[in-house]
């Protein structure tokens, strides 16, 4: 299987393919360029003016420093817009103030602290005394002579995994910064300590600052992307050597890639990896379009949404990926020298990091329902919702009839079941909400909190469509037509795993049957083992190269931990 | 709460009981005397016979030496009965002769294999030329002078957690080992090199041998709810204390544990544990009979599902939760002076190692298909199977009217429910493997690896079924009005946990309807809210010492790391 991508890959987003190339490299490598490259150096492009870029971010491109990026304090990590941490403006002396008025203000988790020159300091830019909400400010750490005056370093000390990136907490008592490190693409103060914006919302402005996010998030889970697949090889090319129990005839035992159990452990997840793929590069495509066509990010609601769910499905699956590969490999899985621990352990925490999953579902929901609102004008909501609900039940319901004719193992009816249920929850939440609201007054946090259950099965209906539909146009774009038949198999496997996982909610709106129930746990059983044949060729296409994969269990001779080589004879013939 | 259940502890159980207490401590520890204890010493008195347990029990009891448990080898580790070494008698010395003939014969993974003197090591006895299946022999592997002469050790190096138990490869080049180290309950060879046993059948005799594993899986089980819960104590005291967006009116942020999403995540977890806590400890009573009324533990097939099945269970959930309470906790989870992530290092192997769970579910639905052939008269199986599975539809059809009038929320309900999932799985697999079996002619094995998922599904229902029996046992006896109604409320959570889990396939055989699925979600989500405000008082109740729980994040202060400490302030009134 020859499959070669590239032209998938918008050439403006050079950055990205670095992340892709280095994506199976050690995490740790990854996270430290991201640290600069993406989160500090994505912080002045983003943020900055053109002479913000000049002064800072051309010298991160080419190594000069190291940057940081200080967003998270101890008290806020999440609700970024709670952060503590204030810059006063000194008309007299044309500087910032930065400060850390609280221990809570301190600014925590920070990678590279314990060496960086520079960072990207989030603070509360207060004029005449009151807040304009978060800014970005340039603040230098580090220089020949060691830590600047002001800032205090502390280091974190061990971490479940990245631990060759350095985390450690900073603050600032009183550091002076001149006032061209704001970075001033949306806002700025003048020299007398005037307040000057494009965006007068504070809520908008804020919004922007957290675009700044949006690239990353997109590097992130290419990042997520790498271990899983590296985590797949390993386990698929063991358990295509690996023989335990049975007996096949010629006196061998079976292999364990043979086992019913094994192949649904691993083929669903393997073809998952090939959907999050095609539909991050779909992202990147986006990402690229935006920039290219000077789309600022936060006006790009669609893509806020795909992003942030993509970011939280790619972790998830990663981590939950590499958990069923280690457990896959046995004994074997547990050891160091079989990579498959470390890569658990670095990825674990990016479920939590540049966004936490959970909130980041809830953005996905917002975002679903203002561009939902959106089409109806917000003020008008309300009536349209009450006549929607009403009816939807009946409209979606006569759509249904259409759909009896389908093949319920089809790829177009889970596409549109997966339809079908980001637009009924969509709508309903909306109702919920308003109804709660509205009619019975209750406070809208709560009353968002009360459907949080509802909200993140929303935003992973929406993720889940679009990754089946990348997936799906993956497959006709695909030019050869070997390779074309295989990706269409792990396509209807991805469509089956999917629609198997949604089948409670289903029969629960009576959109399947009990029937069709069984009839598609019995296709995607069918499928798992069909698509066992193709795994191998999958896996090599991705084409590591050998000293990434590195672990013995794979077929990779290693020099040193000879025991651990398997099988015990030279370079497997697979 | 004072959930003082020490009643339930057989009082023989000693070693369990020092199991639970240690459960707190490192796992390291924990494993280190669970290789000597339970696993060496387990094989001692279980396989040996009077003078054996003498001879070597006696002396690990007071800890006079270091034992070692070889059953893995490098070509079979699930598959203990395709082992290789091989154990010849010489009559001329009246000795044995261990060896590992093949590099796959190694044994590996070997606890203390660094340290230990003694090792109980499985190997294949052949009585002229024929092997007589695995045997248990003791094998001194050091004395004071180093290594004994003819056996070669290897060190493993690192692993994902346990790295202070040394794991290591042993291989024997013809070592000799006087007559009396083959452990002989069972099967004994005389001074002439004559085999006998009370145990004709090999295949029996093989059971028996493994049948001396399950005290170690009740202790294993034990293991993982140790950690389990500790996990949860730190999860459920941060997040009481940790607070992010919102806000409550008083202008501080809101709990995240008020978080729907935050109590969905964590209150079934926690009640999770108390099912599997109450199973176990039934589990430990049998088995406390068993051993008390003499009854060969390999003959109570009842006890063996129940072990396998539970070891299974406790363990999945054990890597299950404490990933939960890693993401939970944010970026602090992942700080390794927060515990959490090095709890789950060491659990991870525990699915892995004394039986494989994927594995395991396989032998609890064996037992559980021999139990229920055993009613019937193994012939006689498949007219009745026959006559069953066209009776069965109408006769569970007709048992379901009754149970249409019981609320679906309640947890009669409920355990009728897993009744009838466990009884129509386990009949079905019945009429499936005879089916492919008599009537299509396939092999065996292979009919039974096409009904792998079913097989899991069933050992899974059975096991599920059995903790909530347990667990509604454990609410009928405590005594006192307060606990009883806390524990009840997390009972009927745990049930619907279960239910809302199950809902697919209820929905599919048309148990349920999908009116009542809808409200099995409302009630779920709604006992997660209730039980938030126990939840609290339950992690009191496990009465972890401060030295134990030791996480910052869970208002335990450290010497070490003050930068963690959260909340900021002196110890936590939570
Ligand atoms: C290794 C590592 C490297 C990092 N590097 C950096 C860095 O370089 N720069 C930087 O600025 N930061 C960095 N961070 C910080 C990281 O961004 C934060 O940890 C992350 O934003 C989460 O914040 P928190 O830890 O405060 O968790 P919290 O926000 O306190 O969340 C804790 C838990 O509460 C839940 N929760 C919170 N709010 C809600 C809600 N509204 N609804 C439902 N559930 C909720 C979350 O799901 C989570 O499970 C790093 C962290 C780590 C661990
Ligand atoms: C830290 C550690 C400590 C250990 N300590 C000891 C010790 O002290 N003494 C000792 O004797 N051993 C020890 N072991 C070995 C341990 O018991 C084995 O690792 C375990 O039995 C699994 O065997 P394996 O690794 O060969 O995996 P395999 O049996 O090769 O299994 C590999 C994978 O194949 C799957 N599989 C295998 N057979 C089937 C089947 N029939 N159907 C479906 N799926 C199947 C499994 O689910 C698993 O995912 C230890 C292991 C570790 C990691």
């Amino acid at each position: 299987m020859n499959t070669k991508q590239k032209g998938n890959m918008p050439s403006k987003m050079g950055c990205v393919q670095t992340v892709q190339q280095l994506r199976t490299c050690t995490s740790v490598h990854k996270k430290q360029c991201g640290v600069m490259v993406w989160l500090f150096g994505g912080a002045v492009v983003n943020l900055g003016s053109a002479e913000n870029y000049d002064r800072f971010y051309k010298p991160i491109q080419s190594l000069k420093f190291t940057g940081m990026f200080c967003m998270s304090e101890r008290g806020h990590g999440t609700n970024v817009r709670g952060i503590e941490t204030s810059a006063h403006y000194d008309a007299s002396a044309q500087e910032f103030v930065i400060n850390t008025p609280t221990p809570d203000a301190a600014k925590i988790f920070i990678g590279n602290a314990l060496g960086g020159a520079y960072a990207a300091v989030f603070a509360q830019l207060y004029i005449d005394g009151k807040s304009k909400g978060p800014h970005c400010f340039i603040v230098p750490i580090r220089t020949e002579d060691g830590v600047c005056p002001g800032v205090q370093v502390q280091d974190m000390g061990m971490k479940e995994g990245l631990n060759g990136v350095d985390n450690g907490i900073l603050s600032f008592d009183h550091v002076r910064i001149p006032r061209e490190n704001l970075l001033s693409k949306y806002a700025n103060v003048t020299a007398s300590g005037q307040y000057e914006t494009t965006i007068p919302s504070d809520g908008a402005r804020f919004n922007i600052t957290i675009a700044a996010l949006v690239a990353t998030r997109v590097a992130l889970c290419f990042q997520a992307i790498g271990p899983t697949k590296l985590g797949l090889e390993i386990a698929i090319k063991y358990a295509l050597q690996r023989r335990q129990f049975g007996n096949t005839g010629d006196g061998s035992e079976q292999l364990i890639m043979d086992y019913q159990t094994h192949q649904m452990r691993l083929m669903p997840k393997l073809a998952t990896v090939l959907a999050t793929t095609f539909a991050t590069r779909y992202a990147c495509q986006l990402l690229n379009d935006d920039v290219c066509g000077k789309v600022p990010l936060h006006q790009d609601r669609q893509m806020q949404a795909l992003v942030a769910g993509l970011k939280a499905y790619t972790t998830w699956e990663a981590i939950d990926t590499l958990q069923i590969c280690r457990e896959c490999c046995g004994g074997q899985g547990f050891m160091e020298v079989n990579r498959l621990a470390s890569l658990k352990r670095d990825a674990d925490v990016f479920v939590t990091f540049e966004g936490d999953n959970t909130v980041l579902l809830q953005q996905v929901a917002k975002d679903l329902l203002a561009q939902y609102s959106s089409q109806f004008g917000g003020s008008k909501l309300k009536a349209v919702i009450h006549t929607l609900s009403a009816n939807i039940k009946a409209k979606l319901q006569s759509g249904l009839k259409m759909l009896r004719n389908q093949n319920v193992t089809s790829i177009d009816y889970v596409l549109n079941a997966l339809e079908f249920k980001q637009d009924l929850l969509l709508r309903n939440l909306a109702a919920r909400l308003m109804n709660k609201v509205s009619s019975k007054r209750e406070d809208p946090l709560s009353a968002w909190n009360d459907c949080l259950d509802h909200v993140s099965a929303l935003s992973l209906a929406y993720v889940h469509q679009i990754s089946l539909k990348k997936f799906v146009e993956a497959v006709k774009r695909c030019p050869e037509k070997d390779d074309k038949a295989v990706l269409n198999q792990f396509c209807l496997l991805y469509a089956m795993h999917l629609l198997y996982g949604e089948r409670a909610w289903l029969l629960e709106q009576r959109y399947m049957t009990p029937v069709e129930s069984k009839l598609i746990r019995d296709t995607y059983i069918s499928l798992c083992r069909c698509t066992r044949e193709h795994a191998l060729s999958v896996v090599n296409a991705f084409c590591h190269p050998d000293n990434c994969v590195k672990a013995p269990i794979a077929g990779v001779v290693t020099t040193c931990d000879q025991w651990a080589y398997y099988p015990k004879s030279t370079q497997a013939k697979l």
